[in-house]
């Protein structure tokens, strides 16, 4: 039993709210990354780098807590994340089943779900500021077979796009470039290692290419991330990358409508690769403690997460994500207790 | 000098009749791929595999005569098909230059072009049936990254996906499937290894789907190759191909219009890679012969070029071609000759 | 609850008989892998390809039972066979546990093994004489990234090297050799596909370099694969092997002692990359299956399996195996029952 | 024609000096990796990102000035390290040839040369401090396939092995170990990024692998880079590198006798992968002067470079070279000069 010290409102929160993720089992808990102190234990408990887990550590999870393990999916093609047994803390189980959810005092870990204890160099803030955006980011980056000395482009900065930017940047990308709104957030992505940042609504895509191209050969970038969710997008994104680049599309986690691709220009003769990139898995959460323990002291996670609300708050919380007044909602499901 | 024995007449050809592809310095001498006796040779020639070429011997060579070797497309990114000085036999050099193609009674092999004697057992009309067709097919199931034991579906039963179809039967497909028509090359597309071929114009995308589906485990298929051109393809490819599984688009060789993509249910959620295949490298031609030399007895890369014609019957064999009226016109240049 | 109809007495097993592999709490069940009909089922059984399996079925499954699933061997780096709490029938469990091994006329499949029905078209013997061989062959040609018209050789002819040629050959190689003896094992590899065999005895390292060479342009062959077992068979395999090839190493099950490298010549200079192979997973099993349902009318794996004997036979059947008189000894548990 | 400023001494020269590369052709102008400013160029002269050279640039070149580009090695293989006509200024060419050789006031770059301008943020001595074990090390971290957050341990620490350290450091190394010898190179090794470094003479194997695996989780490291040229240190290396690891050997430039390796244990049973590292491309180049430019401000490239000789001086620079009395000499043809 985990103690909650945070938890977070991501942008699945915001579409669980409106219910628009299918399959749902309505009343549930949301809060699928959270972060907190080992309450209580039964029996051994060992963490996944295999040291034994005790009462009293500050720990954090894996979310998914369950995938089939024998199914094609699991077995046959390496696509865990495909897995139709899937079960994540927080989205898939009913209330009614139990403590599946981080916005609540208690979370209930199941056995098998992955644990790992949270360094010391690593505050509770640090790790739900890079939070399920920093597990996705992981895997994009792991996605894009990313390679010290490419350039990079980086479509959206919210908590998938910044994570991603700092991922180039310690993975030692040549130049990073972003494009997003508000402006701070434009001004966080500059922190975390872009060179370049434009603001969608300030600019044209027409000048974003040219400033790109400018800056690479008259080429565009070796790599292009879409974390932003819009169809215009991923129009724009396979224009910015260079022939025989890598466009990760990592940020349509919703249908959000159709793109128009010419596969002649943009696909066949660009000799383009692109690699949807969905979940993420048990290596990437192992992934990104290490990175948070290394590099949380000078990379600005933290800020990343602007606003600790109450349990009460909530809505409040997800009305202000939702609006894109905060970066990332935090929740303490504690504050407010006498 | 090269006396010519073969040409042939491709997709590419009536692209350039119509003057569909941009910056061709028209008058040319057409005709890219072709076959024939070494005539006349001035100083020591190699081949590809560092023999001595001798007059007399019969051979082939790959048509891409030139990349600068020094761009960053050719020394960086390791893509030479995007050299911007790439050029072509029978595309790129205009007839004012010489004898830059196979529609022709000679052809003129420069310095640097990779020559290859035709091994004994391959007839020049097997090498041509395979033609470009084959050399693209090459390349595309290397970017496949194609292993025994996967499902394959060949959009297109033109000489691309004919030749594709071949590769994926050698290389251990476990069951491939095809989408084309007339019926005569979905005859020729089983012949080659097609277990399961449908008529795009006599079955609908729904039928389809549930054909496909219901022979692998309801997934769909481990990898889709795109041979059609037609956008509607595109769209059509992505249901077919299973999650996480790869497709790879090398038909659109011209603009043929827009495709709409849904990146949330198409790419991303389906966590897709998507692969565009850009033209062929000299090791994709030594690997064709090294094919043609030990397959060429078994599979009917000769059915592909269907009736032989001389230069004065070329206008015919292009609306031939045009019409679907054959899967592959071949030229003969010396035939009609006293 | 599995009717057991044949299991193997393989190379592990004559090792496991002289007590050769550390940590296995005897007595044990030997026989990891086995084959028989499903005799009672507790509860809904699934099959990994997601059908309902029933009673009476032909079933045959995957002996490593049980793998952790939570260390960082399964979760991180994603190599399972390294996993410390690896179980496999008929190896790692004491026989006082229950029937974990074949070489009983019954087995308990325990919850999460991977059970797979065998095709109709696949006997019984096809399934053994690939056995746990064929398992590791799929194995070896993954891990050797192994692409349609590559050469490649194999060092040892005995269940593992007979199966790698089998499935070089099905994936479209472009010449196949082979090293080993006895002379019945070269015949058997040559029906397997080998185009040119070479007896260990009868033939001296240097002339078989040179044959080798003189088949591939002067070059060595683009994959070794080491099914050997031999300290001679690397130092070997090394010199047989082209610059920038690579070089599976798969048949070190024990410790046979040190091999000599020199790695200016051998390594580095060569630009070499070698590839320890160890054990299975549950993929390679379902692809092994998959293999034999097409391809078991066409290649002889039955014919690795030579000889079968009763339970009663069974020092018998060791001692044949490890003098190398048969290829591979079946079991089948009922034989001489009344 | 290359005005010199810098050239530099690598291990190459010292075994050029004794004679022990087979091949050259003496008397040669020593010297392949060199900087200096272009003296007069004939005709138009292009850099490798196509911009336009101009006299009194600040130049560097690709000291592999031929590959054939139509032989196996350079087309099907792709492996133009291995050219047969591979041609490397300071090594191949005799110096009846001409001035192929950078120990000399003036170059001669002959057409087809890779040539880059030095960035103005680069020094000559940064960039011949670096030099030719820069452009190795970055061809080692892309054969290592290396990832951010992986662990590395490099043998080595002389110009190779230090900047394979700082590459890995920018490439986001979890944790970077070094062996070697004498301590103002492992002082550099830790400025370079080692977070722990071992002097070769003063530590024991035992105390070297407890340390490492007390570190990673009782593994071994993730990626061994060897760059030291000793037989040992390939016998130790297996050992450090975990279970399914990578092994990059690059260090064994000529033949420094047997290494003895047990293949069962070290390899096989390990699921390792061991891959030979030899010679640098034209991109690897490219790729040097980007990190140069990013990168030379804050990592101590210029310090590996530790004496500056003239001409008349470079017997003494060989022998402190070979006595390891300096990290690497540094050459000005035009020190001395009235």
């Amino acid at each position: 039993m985990l103690r909650t010290a945070r938890s977070e409102v991501c942008g699945t929160d915001v579409h669980l709210w409106h219910g628009r993720l299918s399959g749902v089992p309505y009343p549930i808990i949301p809060g699928h990354v959270s972060a907190g102190t080992l309450e209580s234990i039964r029996g051994p408990l060992a963490a996944l780098d295999g040291s034994r887990l005790r009462e009293g550590d500050r720990a954090v999870f894996f979310d998914v807590h369950r995938t089939c393990g024998r199914c094609r999916a699991c077995t046959v093609h390496h696509t865990p994340t495909r897995c139709a047994a899937r079960r994540v803390y927080g989205i898939t189980d009913s209330a009614s089943e139990g403590l599946f959810g981080g916005w609540s005092q208690y979370i209930y870990l199941e056995p098998g779900v992955g644990i790992a204890r949270l360094p010391d160099a690593v505050h509770f803030d640090d790790y739900i500021g890079g939070g399920c955006g920093l597990l996705t980011a992981v895997h994009i980056i792991e996605r894009a077979g990313f390679q010290a000395g490419e350039s990079v482009l980086v479509q959206g900065v919210g908590a998938v796009g910044l994570s991603a930017i700092a991922l180039a940047k310690l993975s030692g990308a040549a130049e990073i470039f972003a494009i997003g709104d508000p402006e701070p957030r434009l001004a966080l992505a500059r922190d975390m290692g872009a060179a370049l940042t434009f603001s969608l609504s300030a600019s044209s895509a027409a000048e974003r290419l040219a400033a790109v191209r400018d800056r690479t050969y008259g080429e565009g970038v070796d790599v292009v991330i879409e974390a932003a969710g819009s169809p215009r997008a991923i129009e724009e994104g396979v224009q910015l990358v260079r022939d025989g680049g890598r466009y990760v599309v990592a940020g349509h986690y919703t249908d959000a409508g159709p793109s128009s691709l010419n596969a002649h220009h943009d696909i066949n003769r660009k000799h383009l690769e692109i690699r949807g990139c969905w979940g993420s898995q048990v290596h990437h959460f192992a992934e990104a403690i290490r990175i948070l323990e290394q590099h949380a002291a000078t990379l600005p996670w933290r800020a990343i997460g602007q606003r600790t609300y109450p349990l009460t708050a909530l809505n409040e919380a997800l009305a202000d994500a939702e609006a894109m007044r905060i970066t990332k909602a935090l929740v303490d499901p504690w504050r407010g207790e006498g």
